[in-house]
C-alpha cells in the first residue's frame, strides 16, 4: 500500500503521513447495529462500504506505527473516533451527543464535522464524510491532537470534483497512448489490451480520494474506433476500474463517440431525434447499468475538431446533450457535454472572426434548455488552456444550466512536465474571479457540475512524469472541495504530506520546494508568450516555441505582430467584440487598455510596441525584461534544487528525476527566452535598455 | 504491355507511340551467327540479351500496327534495319557497310549510330546501343522515315544515368512507405511484405530505359534495420527486381547501413579500417554477386542526419567508401559515396556557422582520395534541392574524384506533386553551369559518375502521382543522355509520345501542355521563397508555407528576415565567407551584391528591403510582385486545363486527376503568396505600389 515496494512512488501517502493517526487508539464502530445499516444503505447495489475502507487504512496505519483500532465499545480511552451520526460510539465519548446533536443531518453525502475534546472527533452522516474526515485528520497530523477545539463543518463546496482521462486504447499513430499525456504509459491500456494493475489502480483512486476527488473519466474525449467500444462489448474493463474506485468513494465515467449508434450499433444514423437512435443509447445505458450500478455517465466531445455530434444532423447540442441525458437519467447518471467548440477551419486573413467568442455563440442561446441531468462543461478560459487565459465568458452567461469548469493539470501548454509549473495558483484565481451580482467562478460551478481537471495521471512511477507536478494533482482536489484554500497552502500540505517535512518555513526541502514552486506558474508565464497573448508554441506537440508556428493555419490562435506592434484587438469599439460577452464590471475593463489587467493586454489589444503598461513599463521592454527574468529565475530553481540533498522520503531517485528535469527546463527557457526576444527585436527593431544581446547572438560573424 | 489494360498508366509508351515504327517492315538479324556471339558476351554471365528485348518491342509493334519483323536475312525491302556492327545484315541493304564501316568501334557500350538511305539504319557496337537506338527511332516517329540523311552518331554524355528510390520496406513512423513519395506506394514493397508486381516493374524498367535511364537504386538511403536486411537474408528481393529490369540494360544498386557488420552482423564495430570489418564486407558483397551478377553497386549515406559513418571510429569519409569499394571492385561494383554531410544540431544564434560550406568543408580536402570505383554523390546544390539554389562548389572543387550529381525529381520542395513544376528547366541550366577552365557541371558529371535523380516513382497508377510530373522524369533521362537538350523540346517529345499529340505547335493538347508547364518551374519559384532564399516551408512535411518555421531550429536554414532587411550573409567580406568555396567567376560574381544575379540574391546577401535589384525593382516589391504574379499564372493554367477537353490517350481519368491537382495548386498558392505577402508587409512596413491587399485582409474589422 505504500507504493514504493510496488514500484511506483506512494505520492501524497507515504507510510510516514500516516504517523499521528497510526501511533494512536482508534476507535471506529464496526459493521453491525445501525451504523451497518446505514453504511450498507449508502454502499447501496454497488457494495463498497467506504467505512470499511476507512477501517482498513486505520488498521494499515496502527500496524505500522503501533497504535490500536478498536470496532467494538465501548470506545473508552480512544485518542481518535470516526462514526457515522447514526451509528456513534455512543456512551463514554465524552462529546459525542453534543456533536452528533449540533450536526446530524447537516452534512450531506461527503462533509464531516470535526472537534476535540477529551479526544478528536468525526462525525458524519454518509460513510464517505467518514473517508473524507479520515483524510482531513491525516493532513492535520499531530495538529489534529492538540489543544482542543470547537465544532467544525467541512463540506465540499463542489459536489462533483472530476478527474478526466485522455486515454486511448489503440496507440494513435500520432498523439500516441495517452493524447497529451506526459507521464509515461497509460494506467489502463497498452497497445489496445487492458492492462490495469488492480493494486495500481486501487493505490491511484487512494491518492484521489485523499485530495478529495470523487469522480474520474477513464477515455479520450477523442473517441476513436477501438474505444468507442468501451461502451459495448469492452464495458468489462470500465466495470473492472470502477469495481477498484469504488472503495474510494469514486465514480467512474466514460467517454462517448456521439456516432455511436451508426459506428458500433447498426444504425444509420446518429440524429438524436430519431427514435431508433433513442432507444439504442437508452439499450446502451441499460447495460452499462446493468455492468456498472453506480456508473456517473457520459462524457460527450461534439461538434469539435472533427468529431461527430448533432450539427451533422441539423440539430442543436440541447438536442444532442438531452438525448443522451435521458438515457441515463432513470439510472442517476449525467451527461458531462463539452462547450469546446469552434471552427479549426477558419481564415488567418480575416480578422472578423474570432475564435474566442465561438463557445459563447454556441451555448448562451442554449441557457436553459438542458436537462437537469446535463452537465455543460467548459473550459475555464475562451480559448484552449493557456498559460494564462481571461475566464470563460460562457461561465457568467448560462445561469439556467448546470456548468463544469474544466481545467488542464497535464501541462500541455504548460511545460509538459518537463517544467515546474504550480498550478494551484492560477486555478485558485480563476475560481475567485467574480462579477456584478456577487457570482464568482466558484460559486457557478458549486451550484452546477463541479469542477474537472483533464489530468491524464499516468503508469510514470511518480504518477505525473515530473514529481513535483503531483502537486498540481493534489491542489485540484484540495481546490475543488474549497475553493478558498490559499494555494500555497495547499502546496505546503502536499510537501508536508510527501516528504514528511519537518514542521516549519525553514525546514527542508519544505522551503526549497517553496522557493522552487510558488512562483513557477508565473515564472514560466515569464519566459514565454508575453502578457496573455498565447499559443506561440511548435504546432502539433506543443513543446518549446515558435512565435508564428500557427499565425498563419485555420486553428484561430493569433498575435498579429508586426513591425509596428502586437496583440489582439477584441474590443467592440475596433475589433471583434468578444469583450461585449462578458459581464460588468470586465466588459468595460476589458474594453479599455488602459483598465485592461497587463498580463491580459495583448489578449484583448492590439497595441504598439511602445504602449505604456500599467507597470509603468513599455510592451516591448517588458518582454525582454520577462523573458531574462524567467530565465534567471529558472536557473535559481535549478541552484536550490542542487543544492538541497536527497534523504527521507526525498529519495535519490526522485532527486535525480527531478535534477534531470530542471536541466531541460533551464535549456527550453532559454530557447524560449532568445526565441521571443529575437523575433520581437527583429520585428520592433527596438533595442534592449539594458543593452543585453536579443537577437540571440552569441559572436559576431567571421569574415573570411 | 500498354499499361492501361493492366491498372497503369502508359506513360510514353502508349502503343501508339510504335505506330511510326510498327507499321513499317523492319529487320532486325536474328540470334545467330556472329552477332549472336557478341550479344551473347554482352548479356555475359547476367543472361538478358537486349538485342531480344529489341525484338520483342517491335514484334509487339508490328502485331498491333500491321507491320512486319524479318530476323533473318536477305534484308530485304525492310524501312528500318537495326543490327550491330559485327552482325549486320550484309548484301542488300543500301548505305550498311558504309554506315558499319564509319562507326563500328566508335559506339561504346551503350551508343548508336543512325543513318537513312533507301531504308532507316540504326548500328550499334553492343546491344544496349541497339535498345537506345530503337528508342531513338521511336522518339523521331515518322521523321526518322522521311527525307534522307547522313550518319549520325549518338553517345551518351553520362556513362552512368541512375534513378533512386528512397522506398523503405516497413512503413516508418514518421516517412511512411517512401520517403518523401508523392506517388501511391512503393513499386517494391508493402508494410513489410515484397509485394513488386514483376509486369509492373518490366513497364517501368521499359520506361526508364525509353527516356535513357540505366541504373536504379532500389531503398532508402535512410536505411532503417528491415531494410539493413536487403543485403543479407533478403537479397533474393533485389535480385528479383534486377531481373526483371535486366532486360532494360538496367543495373540494379541498393542503399547499405554503414553500420550493417555492427547490427545485421555480429561483429562489435563497423569501423573501416577493421580487418574484420572490411572481412564482412568483403563477404557480403561476394554474396551480393552471387545473386546478382551485375549488381550495381551499394549507395551509402553516412554521418548524415543521424545515419551511422566513418566518424564514429575516427575514420574520414575516403576510409569508409574505399572501404566499401574494395569489397565490390573484384566484382565490378562501385559505391555511391553521398556528401549530404552538415551539422543538423546547429545553434541559430550563430551567424557564423553556414550549413551551405558543409559539404565542401568535409569533401573538398578529401580530393584525390578515393578509390576510382567510388562515386562522391553531391547534391545540385549546396543546401537541399530547393526550387532555386547556386550550383554547389563542390562540384567544381575536386578534380581528382569521380561526382555524381544528384537532383531531386520527387517534389518535396517543389510542390510534392500537387503542383505542376517541370524540373527539365532548372536542371538544364545547372547542367550549363561552368567557370573559368571551360568546366560545366556537365563536363564533371560525364567525366565522373554521371547523374543521379531522386524520382521515388511510385505504385500510383499515373506513375508520378500527378500525371503531368512524369515529365520530370522523362526529361531527367534525356538530359542525362545529353545535357545539351534543349528542356522545351524534350518537354515537346514527353508530350508528343504520352499523347500522341498531333505534329503542330497549335496542335491540342500540346498548345495547351506547353503553356501550362513551359514556365511552371519559374512560376511555382514566384509564389514561393523568394530570390533564393529557400525553406519557408512547414517544418517536416515540407508542404505549404511556414516563413518561420525552421528559423529558429537546429538544422541551419534561415532567412534572418527583420523590420529592415532580410536574406543570408555568405560574403567573404562581412558574412559566412561561402562565396569563397567558388571558382572564378563566380567567387567574384556571387560576392558582389551589384553582381550577384537577382534570383539568389538573399541566398548570398542580407539586404534592405529597400534594395534595388538588377530588375530595376525593389527587394520588397519584388516579392509582392512575384507573389500575385505566381498566382495568376496557377490560375490561367487551370483555366487552359478546363477549356482542354479529354480525348484520345489525353483520358478522362487523367485529365480529373490533373484538374484536382490543379484546384489544389491553386489554393495552395493562394496560401503561400498571401503569407509570403503578409509576412514580409507586417516585417518591412512597406505597402504594395499598386496597393494591393498585402497582410491577406479580406474585409475590415467588424465594430460591434
Amino acid at each position: 500500500m505504500t507504493g514504493d515496494a510496488r514500484g511506483w512512488h506512494a505520492g501524497w501517502l507515504p507510510s510516514q503521513a500516516w504517523r499521528a493517526i497510526g501511533t494512536r487508539r482508534v476507535f471506529l464502530p464496526g459493521p453491525s447495529g445501525a451504523g451497518a445499516a446505514v453504511a450498507a444503505e449508502a454502499a447501496g447495489a454497488a457494495g463498497a462500504d467506504l467505512v470499511e475502507t476507512v477501517a482498513a487504512e486505520i488498521a494499515a496505519a496502527v500496524r505500522t506505527h503501533g497504535g490500536r483500532l478498536d470496532r467494538t465499545g465501548p470506545a473508552g480511552p480512544a485518542d481518535l473516533v470516526l462514526a457515522l451520526a447514526a451509528a456513534g460510539p455512543g456512551d463514554g465519548v465524552a462529546g459525542w451527543d453534543d456533536l452528533r446533536t449540533e450536526v446530524a443531518g447537516t452534512l450531506g453525502a461527503e462533509g464531516f464535522a470535526i472537534t476535540r475534546r477529551a479526544a478528536t472527533l468525526v462525525c458524519a452522516d454518509a460513510p464517505a464524510g467518514l473517508l473524507h474526515g479520515l483524510f482531513h485528520v491525516l493532513r492535520a497530523g499531530d495538529a489534529a491532537f492538540g489543544a482542543p477545539f470547537g465544532v467544525r463543518r467541512h463540506r465540499p463546496a463542489m459536489r462533483r470534483r472530476m478527474v478526466d482521462h485522455w486515454d486511448n486504447v489503440d496507440v494513435h499513430p500520432v498523439m500516441g497512448q495517452v493524447e497529451r499525456g506526459y507521464a509515461g504509459g497509460s494506467l489502463f491500456w497498452t497497445a489496445g489490451a487492458f492492462t490495469a494493475d488492480p493494486a495500481r489502480i486501487r493505490a491511484y483512486a487512494r491518492l484521489l480520494a485523499a485530495c478529495g476527488v470523487n469522480a474520474v473519466a477513464v477515455n479520450n474525449v477523442n473517441v476513436h474506433p477501438t474505444e468507442a467500444r468501451l461502451l459495448t462489448d469492452r464495458i468489462g474493463e470500465v466495470a473492472a476500474i470502477a469495481g477498484w474506485m469504488r472503495p474510494y468513494g469514486i465514480r467512474v465515467h466514460l467517454s462517448v463517440s456521439f456516432a455511436a449508434p451508426r459506428t458500433v450499433g447498426a444504425l444509420h444514423t446518429a440524429d438524436p431525434c430519431d427514435p431508433a437512435v433513442r432507444a439504442w443509447w437508452a439499450a446502451a445505458a441499460r447495460d452499462v447499468y446493468a455492468a456498472i450500478p453506480d456508473f456517473g455517465g457520459f462524457v460527450v466531445k461534439a461538434d469539435s475538431e472533427g468529431q461527430p455530434g448533432p450539427f451533422g444532423y441539423g440539430r442543436d447540442h440541447a438536442d444532442g446533450a438531452n438525448m443522451l441525458a435521458d438515457a441515463l437519467a432513470p439510472h442517476g447518471g449525467v451527461v458531462h457535454w463539452r462547450a469546446f467548440v469552434y471552427n479549426h477551419h477558419q481564415d488567418w486573413r480575416d480578422r472578423g472572426t474570432d475564435r474566442a467568442k465561438a463557445a459563447h455563440q454556441h451555448f448562451a442561446p442554449l441557457d436553459g434548455r438542458f436537462r437537469d441531468t446535463v452537465i455543460v462543461q467548459v473550459k475555464h478560459g475562451p480559448v484552449d488552456f493557456q498559460t494564462r487565459e481571461p475566464v470563460s465568458p460562457v461561465i457568467a452567461a448560462m445561469p439556467g444550466t448546470r456548468l463544469a469548469v474544466e481545467v488542464q493539470a497535464t501541462q500541455e501548454y504548460t511545460g509538459q512536465q518537463r517544467h515546474v509549473c504550480y498550478l494551484g495558483t492560477p486555478w485558485s484565481e480563476t475560481l475567485g474571479f467574480g462579477w456584478a451580482g456577487g457570482q464568482t467562478v466558484a460559486s457557478v460551478a458549486a451550484a452546477g457540475g463541479g469542477l474537472v481537471a483533464v489530468a491524464n495521471t499516468g503508469a510514470d512511477a511518480f504518477w505525473t512524469g515530473h514529481p513535483l507536478a503531483q502537486a498540481n494533482l493534489y491542489a485540484y482536489g484540495r481546490l475543488a472541495w474549497d475553493p478558498a484554500l490559499d494555494p500555497c497552502a495547499v502546496l505546503d500540505e502536499w510537501i508536508t504530506l510527501t516528504f514528511g517535512a519537518a514542521a516549519g518555513p525553514d525546514a527542508e526541502p519544505r522551503r526549497t520546494l517553496h522557493a522552487i514552486m510558488d512562483d513557477s506558474w508565473r515564472g514560466y508565464e515569464r519566459y514565454t508568450a508575453p502578457l496573455g497573448v498565447g499559443f506561440m508554441v511548435r504546432p502539433g506537440h506543443h513543446y518549446g516555441p515558435d512565435v508564428d508556428g500557427y499565425e498563419y493555419t485555420g486553428w484561430g490562435t493569433y498575435h498579429f505582430a508586426d513591425r509596428d506592434g502586437v496583440g489582439v484587438d477584441r474590443t467592440r469599439a475596433t475589433g471583434t467584440g468578444f469583450t461585449g460577452q462578458y459581464p460588468q464590471p470586465w466588459s468595460r475593463i476589458y474594453e479599455s487598455p488602459d483598465e485592461c489587467p497587463d498580463e491580459l493586454l495583448l489578449f484583448f489589444h492590439h497595441v504598439p510596441y511602445g504602449h505604456v503598461l500599467r507597470s509603468g513599463t513599455t510592451v516591448i521592454q517588458h518582454i525582454y525584461d520577462s523573458h531574462f527574468a524567467g530565465v534567471e529565475q529558472v536557473e535559481r530553481m535549478r541552484e536550490r534544487w542542487r543544492a538541497l540533498p536527497p534523504g527521507g522520503l526525498l529519495s535519490a531517485a526522485l532527486h535525480a528525476r527531478v535534477s534531470e528535469r530542471l536541466d531541460e527546463q533551464v535549456r527550453s527557457a532559454r530557447e524560449w527566452r532568445d526565441q521571443i526576444n529575437a523575433y520581437f527585436f527583429r520585428k520592433s527593431g527596438v533595442p534592449d535598455a539594458d543593452r543585453r544581446a536579443l537577437d540571440g547572438a552569441r559572436r559576431p560573424v567571421i569574415p573570411r
